[in-house]
């Protein structure tokens, strides 16, 4: 497929084999735009994302699928999926059910809702931590 | 560096090591929450966005630091940069100078504000153009 043809076309072409089998997708919450987490999928994960409405990325670390919610009864329902112009890239839009999507807990021991909790100062380089 | 350091610390410690050098960043319009590309960073292209405040990157394809804006004129000036638990992915929320971040371009020959001008229907599975 020409590049014309991935960029101006209503094909879905996901790009795996260009990115090893692994594409970076993007969560962002659809009520709010917060951004929530980055994670990879294969297209397993992608095809299954899509029969269950469920959120499901390819864990790195684990090196299998992981359905987000499965254990922590933190699932993301998916809204709607958008693709990037080289097909290689997504993002899940999404409203979560439970806390929030990280793993790490905040002060009062809830689950943080966006991985994304701190900012980086540009002057002193250090990190700033966003929730009150 | 433990996990709890990297995930509740203060400092800055990109894990570049963790993933062969580079890092993915999300780039968000400040005002609107619009995704508007998934990129790659290596530590010279942070260093570089925190010094100039314009959205750098590492350009996989070329091999080479981008300087987003730099032959186009779209530049992307950085409002804050926030980052992930494990400190290995960004978010660069941003204001845009010019039409758009994408290298395509729409129906009236204008660059595509975002790279994500497309919805994957979970039915059909083919994508529809969110563009007018």
């Amino acid at each position: 497929m020409k590049e014309s043809e991935i960029e101006e076309s209503n094909q879905l072409n996901l790009q795996f084999d260009k990115r090893g089998g692994l594409l970076p997708v993007v969560v962002q919450e659809s009520e709010t735009g917060d951004i929530l987490m980055i994670a990879s999928v294969n297209r397993e994960a992608v095809d299954r994302t899509l029969e269950t409405k469920k959120a499901t990325f390819w864990s790195t670390s684990r090196n299998k699928l992981w359905v987000k919610g499965e254990t922590s009864e933190n699932t993301i329902w998916i809204d709607e999926i958008l693709v990037d112009c080289d097909q290689d890239a997504l993002v899940y839009k999404v409203r979560l059910e439970g806390d929030g999507v990280c793993h790490t807990k905040n002060k009062l021991g809830v689950h943080r809702k966006s991985c994304f909790y701190r900012s980086l100062n540009p002057d002193s380089k250090e990190l700033t931590f966003l929730e009150k």
